[in-house]
């Protein structure tokens, strides 16, 4: 769970019913361009919308068009502990390399409460597992201690939360110098994480290289290279989609890209609606101006 | 959907099914001490944690221990519309008097999707529906004009929403001006709502009446009486109550205190966790100082 890991949509019809066909054909081009690795049923990939045989479509799709070239890292979140552990060895079953875990809660959870799912997931499975620090969409925000405490686990090995919008540097290596030799520090959020990339975060989740991944890559190698002026004039040259990101949210205008540049035609699940004409001019222009289309 | 409305837990055993003589054993006292309706699968009957064959089960109780006395309203969110839509459908026919809906999300929302669900739902059920606006685990606040523009639905009929904690009777007052006549507005947060109810709110939709309904049915009688006084001085008895609901969150008081009075022994849903024996502890004497029990 290093590098640059695409976090695909995942392609519904009408019906709810997963286009593998589509899928297919949004998958192939991040392997073509040589993403480190494929997350599939992330927040983007709806997985809080699909039921277990929906995503465990999506999984087969993913690991058949992988052939096993890169990882597939697959989401497992569920608000009942029984439904994650389902899905975890469901995912493992199907070939998915690594999980991703947030946790997902109506109630929200204590310390204690997460801590003990996520070792009665990490106890049942063979694979690696990313905690997915997601406070926004959660209500809770992992303590250091709570992920000095998870790393132990032999089965837990990466952490992936969103950058934060300010000190990304000097947080992230405050968190490195505390974790960082256990877990794998990984970081969300197309705009703010270039910061974080910079001062060596091993990981970038992001959902916009699952629709544009080659600008995503360069950048990505620019960083690797340590040609950190590159890497910043590629990503700041994105900002009109930064902006249209931040408007509608990324999970819309990834949907909106796909049709966009013709890989698929989602349909988000409803109540979710398309955005407006207006609104899909926004993107297309933001797109443009962005010379990703 | 108007005066004392109580939402009990749904008595879950360890595999997760629902305890059905359990739940007629917690539903009987509130037909007893005369609560005004029974709200079942709220937030505190576990509603975003049970599937539809659970629903139905916890529809079914309700309806035959109510023998139609009082309405048995039923929450019917969840993520997919299609989902709600099911919920909706399924409770009409099990004999539910109404329906409660949250606009449960992943992405937040945007208000035409509200607007769109909601009229959805509605078109397609002959029962009345209360819109449960619950900004805090939804991400979503309903606009005046919103309510204004749902309120023209002839099957949506009622507001519920949490009592603001300053300016409370103002704040009902400008909003029953608004759209007083053509919704039923009521307040949950038991600590909170009787600012609201004093100013003339038609509804209380009560967690902790759900476990001692008697207490509460004393309060709302004295406030329909205008005897405010006397519902003041009852309601601060409980302040023990408010203060254990603030640390531990009402959903699992009120777990903790129907397993404390024996009318059941409900295990929440994993990763849920019960209160430690220090915590229940704190619990019972806050249920003795608000002279509960």
């Amino acid at each position: 769970m290093r590098g640059l890991i695409a976090f695909p949509i995942t392609p519904l019809d009408n019906a709810g019913r997963v286009d593998t066909d589509a899928f297919a054909a949004i998958l192939e081009p991040l392997l073509q361009a040589g993403v480190d690795g494929i997350g599939v049923l992330g927040s983007t990939g709806s997985y809080a919308y699909l039921d277990a045989a929906q995503r465990g479509r999506v999984i087969e799709t993913a690991v058949a068009q992988a052939k096993g070239r890169i990882p597939v890292i697959a989401g497992v979140g569920a608000l009942t502990q029984a439904d994650v552990q389902h899905h975890a060895q469901k995912a493992c079953a199907l070939g998915a390399d690594g999980l991703l875990l947030a946790p997902v809660s109506y109630i929200p959870l204590r310390e204690v409460e997460v801590e003990r799912l996520f070792v009665a997931v990490a106890d049942g499975v063979g694979r690696p597992i990313c905690i997915y620090n997601n406070p926004g969409t959660t209500g809770f925000d992992f303590s250091e201690s709570l992920l000095s405490q998870l790393a132990e686990h032999p089965h837990i090995a990466a952490l992936k939360q969103p950058a934060p919008p300010h000190d990304a540097a000097a947080r992230h290596e405050a968190l490195a110098n505390h974790i960082g030799d256990r877990l794998q520090i990984g970081y969300s959020g197309d705009e703010l994480a270039l910061n974080a990339l910079v001062a060596g975060a091993r990981a970038w989740y992001s959902v916009m290289a699952g629709v544009f991944p080659g600008a995503f890559h360069q950048i990505m190698q620019a960083i690797e290279q340590a040609d950190y002026a590159s890497a910043r004039s590629c990503h700041a040259r994105m900002q009109p989609l930064w902006d249209v990101c931040r408007d509608y949210a990324s999970y819309r205008v990834a949907h909106e890209a796909i049709r966009l540049i013709e890989r698929a035609a989602p349909v988000m699940p409803a109540p979710l609606q398309p955005l407006s004409a207006h609104e899909r001019e926004s993107v297309r222009r933001a797109l443009v101006a962005s010379q990703l289309i």
